[in-house]
């Protein structure tokens, strides 16, 4: 469960209960600084689910009058901005920015940054958004790229539906009770040895988000159970980043911890599989079938 | 064929017929420093073939007497000695030091050979041999780390053998016609694209020689062919340096070009696999399988 | 779940409850002919799970004189015996003989188990006994040929044990309510279409058991679902029979339905894996990883 | 080398250099009961190799007036017919269609090869002519179904082709000297030990030609050499003819034999892969790799 803020999670039932004010107050922030949908949506209390809270929210977007809509995108942050740090994001926007890295970027990352928020806001006069949770730094840079020729009315649109997908993941995180909504994705793996026919267990495995232009992150670090499987799946209970990965299984102590005999020093060692997530609400499968001297690796699910 | 030295490669049958002088002249070298094997071996000519020539040689070494051997084994110079090289070593050595990327180390390298040298001289007082060419950076290394802890007796004939290893290299470079010394090792892949049943051509691939505190070396860039192989192995004509390898293939790239439908970004682009090479006159056979959601490798022949 | 006889699952609360004379009656047969197992089991009365009124039975067995141990073994039939199908199994054992497929012997198999019987009641005199659940035809041959040669205690102790088993089968069909002894297995399977990256929907699979001297017999037939895997397992619900399996993956009309180029005939059509089980009560899965052109399969978990 | 009939086969240098007649009796049987062609290449003479001959003797079929192609098509013997067969074929025809099976086929074979020439020759007033050593027996009755439905001009065209077929291939092994024609194909295997990382010596195989309505045969029975390969293809030296086959491994005996521990019974024994060959004239290879857990296959080249 990712905190979002400081604020424990609200209960579906408490909302439906109680009064107007409370209810925007507890939701002001799922659209950054735009309690008017919060305020719009409380008129259709009580919600039978998360997903028809989260309906009468958008449908309170789509209805609104264009200045409104362009209002609600310019309510929100330029992205990896030093200036607009220092005077205070919300606390949700906050947390984004520092998930997908965002405070702590290189030097080259910071400056491709910048020149992405310049050269948008100066063709569009509207900041560049984007779900943050649902990327890389590196596939948010691409994002950009893919965007930045297309016409207003588009990234109006664009922009829009990202706002959504924020608030659709801030929402999930900030209410309990009955469904949950449809945007979280897993990543996970698991070893067999086919040397034993059987799933290695204690086997250490990472997982690294690659960075082209800055540092690569270590998003897990953890060992194979006697299922061959990690306990917890890589990610897990939130969208798997869009981005380039590398899994890395350490299969030679594995080995030699097991007696295997092995060449000196060992044919496989710390084997790596590289491979890119283009899918976050997607369930992606990425097993080791593993000997001494050899291994497959597939796409599962 | 490796340029061992200026010189060109004699003709077996030349060395047979050539004066005593001339015959020493072109073998002074084949032992560091050390013409009185090769005036040896030149009283037991003529040679059927190279493998006699050398028997005829190492016979030498083995029936020298001990004082001897050791001046054999002081004839050679440090590994990786600025001070030395400076001084001027022989063309032969100076080219094996070099191709194990010993004349481009970097400073953390530089000092871990500095303590090398100078702990096994202070423990054995003769320098520390290793066939060069069977090796990469880290082996050597680690051969030390290995051979340290010996005592006099068998480090003088560890040495005495890692001559005999040198010598074979170099009289298989400088002397042809007949039949080679088995000192030569390969290493080759193939990829196979098993989308299509065929063999994958056009797909870039890149060697790189990994280094623990060093730079890695690439070692071989190249393209598959018709056939899914390249053109020439990988590693051929001589040992396949002890080491960690990384081969990658581009074979995003290569199902783009060829239409195949790919998520965005594609799940695999650059394939890496890591392994270890330690046997430098064997064949080693790294293929790849592949479809634009799995791959597989082993170690073939 | 397979219905043991006509009678329906007793309630273990109701066994709880019921009397003396009811809980015999319900029980009579868990153990071949021998009321007297369920008459000492009743006194441990009220039982918290089916594992404890099991231990009771086991239990009554263990302490039993020796006479009476032999003659528990002696209540039981011979095996596929047409003179004592003629006369009346219970219904338990016709059941169960049925379920391995002793009563539709071919000729040789039929001869094989006659001189099976023959053999091994002139030895010790008392019947061959097996629980035939865990085995296919082929392993009950096998079985016997490895029991042949022991002494008379190893027997009668191996009897006793078979006949245990034999029982905890029966009574994990016959009683509900709680616990589940571990008496069941399950085969598995699923397959991956690699040259989508996506599991293979709608592909036609048929596991066959074999037999080396009779017919081999069709065990499922079925089709993957949405997910690559089948609906239900393969054998499930009941133990994995000992012996050798066939399973056949229609691949060939599978890619053809999806408009995948093939050659013609194509390369693959319907691919068989042969593969054995070992372990009635494990879990086993044979995956399938296919593309029009290669294939892969492991013992997976 | 398949001995097409009793003749040896002549150097090509003796053909350019001997008489007239000489050329034409020892070419007389290249195309069925036809001469006439042999006498028209002779006029070319000398030729620089056997595809310059071949080009001769099919440039005067191609040439010839649309009488005289009938006629050679008509010179041809029904297939398996158990009345030419009794009456006297070409030793060349005997040999063809012996190579295939067709002197021993089941009773639903022969009905069925009797229903293809029927049909066929009730429509077109010629024999179905098709180059039997391309095809398994299964093929050639597909090859049938496909062609029955053509109209005269095409199915004269085709027969004419496949005639050319059947005379390279009779040409190939009739001469020697210089080049061979391009009528050969091949089919291998290899067995990779992937629990050790080396070739799988030892291993027994067979390939077994699959039959649908007869008998399948045998057509390979070798075992793996010390590079895991056999000594010679499985087939080659001819075209490897379009059908269904079998490949089988004897893993279970080979693990075994290496003391390497495995389930009682092992999880793989006898490992069978199932494919089909549609181009006789490529080189297609099948290679297994294994362990005692898994094992794949794929096409290669």
């Amino acid at each position: 469960m990712i905190a979002v803020s400081g604020a424990l999670p609200k209960a579906l039932a408490e909302l439906n209960a109680c009064s107007h004010d409370e209810f925007v107050a507890a939701l002001a922030n799922i659209f950054e600084h735009s309690p008017w949908i919060a305020e719009q949506a409380a008129r259709s209390r009580p919600f039978a689910g998360i997903a028809e809270l989260f309906a009468a929210m958008k449908a309170a977007v789509d209805r609104a009058p264009a200045e409104l809509r362009m209002a609600l995108i310019n309510a929100h942050p330029d992205l990896a901005s030093k200036t607009q740090r220092a005077a205070g994001l919300t606390a949700e926007s906050n947390a984004e920015q520092n998930s997908v890295g965002l405070d702590r970027l290189s030097d080259a990352e910071y400056e491709a940054f910048e020149r992405v928020n310049t050269a948008y806001r100066s063709k569009f006069n509207f900041p560049y958004i984007v779900c943050v949770r649902r990327h890389s730094k590196d596939s948010i840079l691409r994002d950009f790229a893919r965007r930045l020729p297309n016409d207003l009315a588009t990234e109006t649109q664009t922009s829009i539906d990202e706002i959504c997908r924020i608030a659709a993941l801030r929402l999930d995180q900030s209410v309990i009770g009955g469904d949950r909504l449809a945007v979280s994705g897993r990543l996970s793996t698991h070893v067999l040895d086919t040397n034993s026919g059987k799933p290695a267990a204690g086997v250490a495995i990472e997982l690294v988000e690659l960075a082209e232009l800055g540092v690569s992150r270590v998003v897990a670090r953890t060992t194979t159970n006697a299922d061959g499987r990690t306990d917890a799946p890589l990610i897990g209970g939130r969208p798997v980043p869009i981005g380039r990965y590398e899994l890395t299984f350490g299969v030679g102590e594995y080995f030699a911890a097991r007696g295997v005999p092995l060449a000196d020093p060992p044919f496989l060692d710390r084997i790596t599989l590289r491979f890119a997530v283009s899918e976050p609400e997607g369930h992606l499968h990425v097993p080791l079938l593993v000997t001494p001297w050899s291994y497959a690796t597939y796409r599962g699910s």
